[in-house]
């Protein structure tokens, strides 16, 4: 899969053996939006991507493993954005805009969190060739958990760019679903809860055909963010995360739960003029869900193959 | 003004010369709800809140300086949250709700914000007498800044409690506001912009009969929470959040603005039941409204008369 990091864009990953942070990075600022639909998130500066709201840049949007915890790495993503001037002036000021979301992955027995230190070092390894899969935010990232991580399958981070009507849109998602993951495009599941013989249990069609599972509690989450170079309002931001959900629920079956945060954010550089929006909508439902199913199957292993040339030739 | 902090919540502040935090504690958890309606929010942890969300209850909530630097404070409030084992509990794990919302108090050549050790000192520092005035977030407040800061007024953190239908509801607020304060019960502006002899210039007249200022490039944002004993459902904290930002507007002209972003909670204790909303509804907007006269005009020294006994024989 050919992925493109719009221009205006870098996305920076940092990790330790657990956890992570995933940072798009816009220093010079995007148009944002959001769109958390999960019962349980854990969410940070979500309120001023609100179209109402006044602020109409947004310097960075961070996905980050640690539960609440991981809000943490704003900070020092904001302190890297200061260190370097990028943010919004105000009062003799510089104020970045940090938005994001976190998953839960607190699955050891020691809390490994990300902290702001986390942040901040992906910050400094940001570039338009980040490798996804197990990295940044993807390091803890598991799906079908029903039964238990015992039982859940290892994801990651996956990533889908589709270029249409002459922007390019690119979703990069973490996959922490409660839920199983299906590839819509063959129906079979590709991730999810097992049964002790190690077969996909399917969890959606155990519970509607009346099945009883004992219910893990524990907690997930799917994040993600849509990155294009389309100039998009504010509404318009807000409308393609909303648009990004299709996806989801055609990938993550149950998804949305009251123990997911699904949260998605949309970051819009403005480098090309937009014609139609239903062209985006239409690819941001596609890009997520098939960056459901890269960080899926290829989660242990990603492999990215970048197409950076095009896109500079295209400037 | 006496003032009754609920049963169930503890108020813990911590400052410095320039900036502080304010933090509500309710340990064991609080139904919690938020309304934001100012135009440059700064705000943390707010989505839970929504009455969809699962999250039934909040640990604590924080307002703090620093702008957004400032929501680091949350840091700090979760790791003396989990340290003492206050928090939602899942996977084995803890994790502490904190949610908050910060005002812009950069007001100093240096960046003087909160950070996550000014969280954890105010809630070592919690009690059930707070002192409120310049103390926690209320350190760097200051109202009608149309002028800019030169011209403003002082202000710092009000507080005000109404005993209605056999419950308590005690509204604090840091006023921060653009606009300036008037004191409805007298009709006159008690702190706001000032011109150059000294006088309140009254920014709303001066904006209403055609007048032009010069606006002040700043930022700015009133916070409270409602704190209250009464069992409330979510739907019904975001109610009184909501019902709150009446007192808002019956004392700050103009409020909500772009340039502020007005943040309300309230937290819920459950302790007593409520027999009819609309009470509460209305002691929100009062109580609101009296808390920020008394944060205008007491500011410098505010002096508040606790009144622990009468609530600690109800139980």
């Amino acid at each position: 899969m050919k992925i493109i990091i719009p221009k205006g864009f870098l996305v920076g990953e940092a990790q330790d053996d657990f956890t992570g942070v995933t940072a798009f990075l816009c220093p010079r600022g995007a148009v944002g939006g959001a769109d958390c639909r999960g019962g349980a998130p854990g969410t940070r500066e979500t309120d001023l991507l609100r179209p109402e709201k006044m602020m109409d840049k947004v310097n960075a949007v961070f996905l980050a493993g640690g539960s609440a915890y991981g809000l943490a790495a704003a900070d020092g993503i904001m302190r890297w954005m200061r260190e370097r001037g990028y943010g919004y002036r105000t009062a003799g000021k510089i104020v970045p805009i940090v938005s994001g979301a976190v998953i839960f992955d607190l699955n050891h027995k020691e809390y490994h969190t990300p902290t702001a230190e986390t942040g901040f070092e992906a910050c400094e390894n940001a570039s338009r060739t980040p490798t996804f899969g197990q990295n940044g935010v993807g390091r803890g990232a598991t799906a079908g958990k029903i039964r238990g991580l015992r039982y859940a399958s290892k994801t990651g981070v996956g990533a889908c760019t589709v270029k249409t009507a002459g922007v390019t849109l690119t979703a990069v998602v973490a996959v922490n679903a409660l839920g199983d993951v299906f590839d819509p495009e063959t129906g079979k599941i590709v991730a999810g809860a097992k049964a002790n013989d190690g077969s996909f249990i399917d969890t959606e069609k155990h519970i509607v055909s009346g099945g009883l599972l004992k219910l893990f509690a524990g907690a997930n989450t799917t994040v993600g963010c849509i990155l294009t170079d389309a100039r998009l309002d504010k509404v318009q931001a807000n409308k393609l995360a909303s648009a990004g959900h299709g996806g989801l629920s055609r990938a993550i079956r149950p998804v949305h739960t009251d123990f997911d945060g699904d949260t998605l954010f949309c970051l819009a550089s403005g480098k090309k003029p937009v014609l139609n929006l239903l062209l985006l909508q239409t690819a941001a439902a596609y890009a997520v869900e098939r960056a459901v199913v890269a960080a899926a199957t290829e989660g242990a292993a990603y492999d990215v193959s970048y197409d950076e040339s095009e896109e500079d030739s295209e400037e």
